[in-house]
């Protein structure tokens, strides 16, 4: 299994609306991927490492599918949509990484 | 639930053992933390979002918690102990999040 993890910088002065992520945004790249995504998880940034330190991203997503491939066929035909959708909820450019879940939950 | 994001930036040349990482390192801080480890996920790097980019991180992993407290309580005894085995598997200066897990598995 691979996830798709879209993380978002925490930048001072940032625009992140999170209830439009969590009730809008990712639902619809659920219903737009349909079975390419086995599942999602959601993350709101609250600190970092060090004491007093701000989280590195304000916010993540991360996508759980069978394959690279597999994700690709799904996300692929609704790109311009997903991707359209972002300036919604944030003015920031995300970070997107692709790992093999070496442990899963 | 909060979870703990433990991110190794892919850097160029550093050292990584993902083996020691999956089968020494996180079984011993599940061991340590006990039941302030809900449970904890482990990634390997794979790629980036552009095509050719190289994942922004080697390796990650997440350790799930009832809250900043209860990880802190379970961790802060054995964090000498944690924090020394880095050296076993890599030569990398991680960066850490801490997040609200807004949509869980």
């Amino acid at each position: 299994m691979i996830k798709v993890s879209v993380m978002y910088p925490n930048t001072p002065g940032a625009r992140f609306d999170h209830e439009y992520y969590r009730d809008k945004h990712m639902p619809m790249v659920k219903a737009r991927l349909g079975a390419a995504c086995k599942f999602y998880t959601v993350d709101k940034g609250l600190a970092g490492g060090a004491p007093g330190a701000p989280a590195p991203y304000v916010g993540m997503c991360h996508i759980y599918a069978d394959s690279v491939e597999a994700f690709q066929k799904g996300f692929g035909p609704h790109a311009n949509e997903i991707m359209g959708d972002i300036t919604n909820y944030t003015d920031l450019s995300p970070v997107m990484q692709i790992s093999e879940v070496v442990v899963g939950q």
